[in-house]
């Protein structure tokens, strides 16, 4: 891959559809100064803002409450040299709001971990103030 | 997947031979302010430093010569709910050195995009200063 050529962008629509397709994405903001990353289980909600799915307290939650955050999502076949990545910026937020917790316990993000008290989830949105996307066609 | 729990530290031995096993991975830096992700080919150095190959005069060649970035490569099953993550994070240098570019040009990371002349390409080579990982096993 080079980062000023060979591949075509993607337009918003086909960039929510992709998103919508991956399981796993990657939350990128800041740690302690310095850049982080984070693969996370996550969903798009009914208003194409993405949903995130972490522990009440963790690292994140208290890293990104309020800020802008960057989140990829991306496939490639090393095999035929094709793939897209998506990258959503925006800012982020904790839901804090008890029916909204309420609605993305039964409809949001599940978790891989096994067995967790509702209690100890917190859900973080980001609105997709900008989405873009780049496709890599094989050759 | 949660953030606290659930998944195993990785040492960095291991880190750096999942990490051998990848093409893809991401480079997470800062662009105009803003936190910026970008999927690109990487291979590691003979001294586990990772190097990436971009274009000359590149926004990623710009934005990252000198400062501090994050580098991510990860693998997950969503089938068995498990996978790994990666992170090394550590100060991001372009290859200057003539020598050293005609070497990684032979022996670097290879591009997917189908032929460009070797001068239009720029290495940038990230310094292993931290290396985390972690794995989530099948439950």
């Amino acid at each position: 891959m080079a980062h000023n050529d060979g591949f075509r962008p993607i337009d918003r629509q086909e960039c929510l559809r992709l998103l919508a397709g991956v399981p796993v994405g990657r939350i990128v903001y800041t740690r302690q100064a310095l850049p982080a990353v984070l693969p996370v289980n996550f969903a798009l909600d009914t208003d194409t803002s993405i949903l995130l799915r972490t522990a009440t307290g963790s690292d994140l939650a208290r890293a990104v409450g309020g800020v802008v955050v960057a989140f990829e999502a991306d496939a490639f076949d090393a095999a035929n040299r094709s793939g897209w990545s998506v990258v959503v910026t925006g800012p982020a937020t904790l839901v804090t709001d008890p029916a909204e917790h309420e609605r993305l316990l039964r409809t949001g993000p599940r978790s891989w971990i096994p067995v967790q008290p509702d209690s100890s989830v917190q859900f973080v949105r980001i609105e997709p103030a900008m989405v873009t996307g780049r496709k890599l066609a094989a050759s």
